[in-house]
């Protein structure tokens, strides 16, 4: 027998609309929006009633660019599924899209076997996966064919290193062209990964060995190279473009520009990239360890070009590239060579709560808030409009969110498995209350009910920004 | 005692959203709207049901850009508000934004009550005005700002002629300075008059006075021109700016160029733009004087830019720009003469199967579709979320569009007052079979059942691009 | 019987080359060059040696704007010809080309010939005149020709007010279609001037009336969107054009793209946007009057970007826009009011050694030095190659200039009839030592022999950047 | 003793003048220049005089871009430097600038060797050497810098093919890196090679084997990336960079944009770019093998950019690339499989002439002729002033030019050691009528005087377009 539920009195809020009404969930469905105080909508009963007055009522997030368990360097990155998707629902993030790698000389479905074996049985919210392609050859590449029918149906590129297995631009260019034929989206991480290894050798060599010589290694104009090279093998491919992580101005500009000639190149950045800056890499103490990922944090410049690409549609995403680890025994392995500190900074808790201080800074708009952190993340990977909407027949993954609290950022109230906060002491306002996955309650007024588990695999249909 | 209408089993398409819902009309507004085949819609009932099986189930279209009854070089645009009503509510337009214009020496309100006189009573589907500001003076300025409270919240602005009262660009700056206060927008027409004017006489003293050399004089450039020195006027008054009927690749340029810096720049373009060129003003027997309008038709590189700038958004807003003259007795004032065509070409009818047909052709979504001429014009002026969307609150103006029909536009069917079409004989795929406006059926099943005196006028809010 | 003087051992700098040479002049025109120690070099005598070891032998310069006695607003600039060209020789400038202006209501004639009137039998140096057009119409157009015919080929625009008789786009429009017929060069004044009016009242209204309030009313984007106007319109008219004193960056960017499309389009700074800023505006005590010229001086981030445009070849000349007012009853008139302060700026006597000073700084080559300031406004109007090198034929203005000399810019030192020196106490390397004005010497080892009446009026022929 | 040799009456054409001037040659050098007529002039005798009247008197070519005897393949460049370089002086082009290699596993002092025993008593006008790095290494790296003091100031870096030991981008950076310290121009190769590979094999897997599929497979896309690759990498490194044989306008457009910023970013295309295209590729009967070179023959609308390029500035050398097979035995080779045509065309002979007939049609000015095959080309590599200009103290390689007089280019006719001429049939204005070389005639009235092992190494000074 279904079960109704029925959230009452909020702000609905999507990508397109603001509305007073009410939403009646049946069996992990939205049923129906009705205009609250409506005849209609004052008719419904429902097993349980969530009174959403003063509150949003918003799509769960849709964070498509996690890596949990990620191995590096011979650690792994701090949360697992468990651990990860349970503070992506404190964040109001019902839907992960992680990378599953290919091991090199391993066939891509034995990676994605892996990925789905660390996942299964333990995810609190539902998830999906992107592929990691580690060797770029004629078996990989028909694997992905069987992939993307599957519901995998992008393919991270690594730009970084010709030199490895995956890497040339030639193998970069077939794996394109073959996603311009079997509707698979290129996910490219755009760095020149020989020249800034040279930079990074030169500074070690000069003893330039802290935390702020990674960001200064890797330099801006390495990524914006990059990002400017995948565009012209993508126009060459016929395929399109998503590039991860936009850090550089100029790597934004990379895209602008082709995107003004019509190209189908899209763009993602990160929280870290609108909130934190080189500055944070020069901390004391090697405190700056704690920002390093990559691409790096840049100067504050930087900052102000990626919010406006927010605005002006050039760029379409904000994911979170969540890669944690701890500060220490983690982050400590690269004292004294920045080149072993473990790149990547946990966030997929934090990006909800940040993106929406960013409206009530006045940087973007409501609307907007909810589609680069749920409606366009959905779209651009297949998932819409199961996920990042509220409309009848989508899943039914509901956050109520409370526009005025205050909290505060900190490794000591977090839920994610790392031992600091990149946001440590911040305060901002606004604050997920409680959270529905598929009509499921998983946060209920601030206490997890979910349990690892309830969240599913969810496999994806191709990108829908391309018709 | 209330009416409620369900508009039941088709695919309701907004432009964010494609759901297979019913949807539920109580009292003129959506009262809800519900999963197609769920338990919840199932047991809805109604005073008239809708069957929209094998439908699209589409918001009605808001037309931003109409010119009823205006008066030109002594004569009339050829539709007043009840015809031209009439013939938006046959092509599934259900409300539009009129220019009211001031006469020079006159006030604002008197201009607007002159256009208010026209309209009451006549409407078939709702409507609103934009204001023409003839007299750019102190007191017209101040009036601006009752207007803005009242409804009127935006303004246009005529560059052509620097020597007119409404003119030059001290002038244009501080209307716009104005409106960067009291919350309006400027509306641009966008030509550089003095210039064009030297290339029309030229034209004429050369004995060039057919149709085309219309085409000729009033040269791209000159509208790229004026495109980017009102983009400059607006930075310097701090204001927002949106530019009318874009038609030349090299304006649309200048808004590109404008957007890409983050500046709240916005550009309309019309089907005559998309659909005709510059061929059509060069056809036999004075025939090209059906197709002189002002920006004029553009050669056919211009059409591939425009819908470029549709799919890159840079171009927001299709509107028609509607302001029809016959053939006989006023186009034919131009014989022997291009100056003396009244400019202006019909539309109001069109617009909506014209898009459509851009989605059969593959040029543009479905839900861009929805966006362009729905969405966009609605959230662009004001009358969002009224108007340009199905979702609970609106009003009902919705339109059973059945996509696989095929017709022949053509004068001897249009229900426009023109007696041609710049579209003769050409066959699209499909068509409006029942339009509500105000949950009010006005087209049922392809008959006429609407009234003059239906339509409202609709108060605007300011725009809605600008949070 | 003809004269022969030898330049003896100096290092001889053109735009194209260095070289250490021998220069030999018969009649007032170098007859040969010949290589340093070389047999051919070592036989000649003269009748005058110089011995310029340790100096460059450079051309004289060419200042192709000059407002020599310009009645403004009530006042005269504070040079005349014969003060002016008497400084202009000190400073090792041998040729000026001066603004003739149109009285409206009188013909070009009327006006040319009380520039003659003015200048003749005054000059220390060779001059030569533009024309500015105040009133363009058929009979001053027509005139145009003739004057091209006689040596006066190139033609002040003024954009700044419609209004006026000069004014409106369309007349700009068709005075440039006549330059592209009779081979003239418009030399544009790019400001929208009536969008600045509005920005100068509402500044003197707010009680903003003190001179840095002067730059801040002619606002950067007005200069931009004038040049780019100019730009647009010179395109329609298939015609060259000649931004005179660019200072504003966007201005700049403006040229910059035209010439990346290949166009005809040429711009001029002055080294008063090189070297001063509005800094200098804004000093105490009305000081900053001394620095109001118009275009006004920009904000430091705009000396950067006209340096890099005279690197990058998008800047082709440096002029000076002489323009002096003395502080002491011309500047002051503007007391209260900055709108009233006469603008302009003296530099005639300055430019040669601030422009080598930027040699010394490494901003420029030295040849790009001569380039910029005698060969390229030489060919730009019409004087190559009697002026502006040093090649057989040419006429021998020749400045024998001493690199290491340093010397304090200063109005108690300096030769023009204006009583401040915006350059007050600026100690620049660098200085004239000995000026040969068609083979006269002028300033012989710092001191003055010429007189006034040596310079001759020089025709010119049309602008030979245009093939 | 001194010999002394007059060239009287011409019109001595230089980059920066033209001026009726007799010049006398003493010792190889020019002595003197003296204005035709004058007295001094008059005055000179001479050993030998040659009369000039009616023809231009310019500066002998320098061609910066040749590849005599070059191993290709397992075959060779058809000429050696014999009979290259007597093609040369019959072309008017007195100096080489030819492309020594370094064997992989060998250090650069010996292929310099190498190079210079090719060449040593061999030449018949001068030469000098770039250096092609095959290893990047430290141990290359640190000859770079004794190579610049002893005159090998640039070089030769490909791009194409990371794999190989010369080739990833960290090697390019190290490379560039080194330059900007020790003075060494870097000259980029600029295709993307492995995407290039993969085109190729797709295109002969798919039986794509024709001349034409060259073309196609050499995505202009991909010598466009590489271009803004380069210019990327030498911003980082801080270095000039001058990219060889631009095609494509893509990669003119990225070079213009870096220019625009004011880098030190040069550009060389060839003759084959600007006057062949794909259309010769797509012959009968494998005719098109005579037409593939690297990059390949570009459709026609490149030609236009590139010339335009030419006129902007942001292109400043015309070089050959110079790489001739002949058709029988050697492009044969490729029949069936475009892959193994050698690359390359002749053109040593031809450029002056071509470059002439550019003129001739009114693409580029006289002077502007002189710039991009004598003076630039010489400017750029460290030759100027001994060569690429007429001067004094310059080295007396002079061309005495007839602008007249008419020629067809063919294989029949022309001096280089290859079975066929691109240009075949092909007539054009202008021919070389007398060259000195150093002062020695080396072609006499169309007589080849000349002798192998007149020419003589030349040694090269830095890059000066880098103050």
């Amino acid at each position: 027998m279904s079960t109704r539920t029925l959230v009452r009195g909020g702000l609905v809020v999507t990508a397109a609309e603001e509305t007073h009404a009410d939403v009646l969930v049946e069996d992990g469905r939205i049923a129906a929006l009705a205009a609250h105080g409506s005849a209609v909508a004052a008719a419904w009963t429902a097993d349980r009633t969530i009174d959403a007055t003063g509150r949003y009522v918003i799509p769960g997030g849709v964070d498509a660019h996690t890596h949990m368990e990620l191995p590096f360097g011979g650690t792994f990155a701090s949360d697992d599924f468990e651990s990860g998707t349970r503070a992506a629902a404190w964040g109001g993030t019902t839907t992960i899209v992680d990378f599953a790698v290919q091991s090199a000389g391993h066939t891509l479905r034995e990676g994605l076997d892996a990925w789905h074996a660390k996942a299964d049985g333990r995810c609190a919210v539902d998830y999906a996966f992107h592929m990691v392609l580690s060797d770029v050859d004629d078996s990989s590449l028909r694997e992905t064919d069987l992939l993307v029918e599957e519901g995998v149906t992008s393919f991270g590129l690594l730009m970084a290193h010709p030199d490895a297995p995956h890497g040339d631009d030639g193998r970069v260019l077939t794996a394109m062209q073959r996603c311009a034929r079997n509707g698979g989206l290129a996910v490219v991480h755009a760095e020149n990964g020989p020249a800034a290894d040279v930079l990074v050798e030169q500074a070690l060599a000069r003893g330039d060995t802290g935390p702020r010589h990674h960001g200064e290694a890797h330099h801006p104009l390495l990524e914006a190279e990059a990002a400017h090279r995948a565009v012209q093998l993508a126009r060459v491919a016929g395929a399109p473009l998503y590039v991860a992580h936009v850090s550089a101005r100029e790597a934004l500009a990379a895209l602008a520009a082709a995107r003004d000639e019509g190209l189908p190149v899209f763009g993602e950045t990160c929280p870290q990239y609108l909130f934190l800056s080189a500055d944070d890499l020069a901390g004391p103490d090697f405190e700056g360890a704690k920002y390093v990922c990559d691409p790096p944090l840049r100067s504050r410049e930087h900052q102000a070009a990626l919010w406006r690409g927010l605005r002006t549609g050039d760029l379409q995403v904000v994911s979170t590239d969540h890669r944690p680890f701890c500060f220490r025994g983690q982050k400590e392995l690269g004292r004294g060579d920045f080149s072993r500190i473990p790149e990547g900074l946990p966030g997929v808790e934090n990006r909800m709560d940040l993106l929406h201080q960013a409206v009530v800074d006045g940087r973007i708009g409501r609307r907007r808030w909810i589609e680069i952190a749920c409606a366009a993340p959905a779209r651009m990977f297949g998932l819409y409009p199961r996920k990042g909407t509220i409309a009848p027949g989508a899943d039914a993954d509901i956050v109520v969110y409370d526009p005025s609290a205050k909290q505060t950022l900190s490794a000591g109230t977090h839920h994610m498995n790392v031992d600091y906060s990149p946001y440590e002491g911040r305060t901002v306002t606004g604050r997920v209350e409680t959270v529905l996955s598929r009509g499921t309650p998983v946060i209920d007024r601030r206490t997890y009910t979910g349990r690892a588990g309830h969240g599913v695999y969810t496999p994806r249909a191709t990108c829908q920004y391309l018709r």
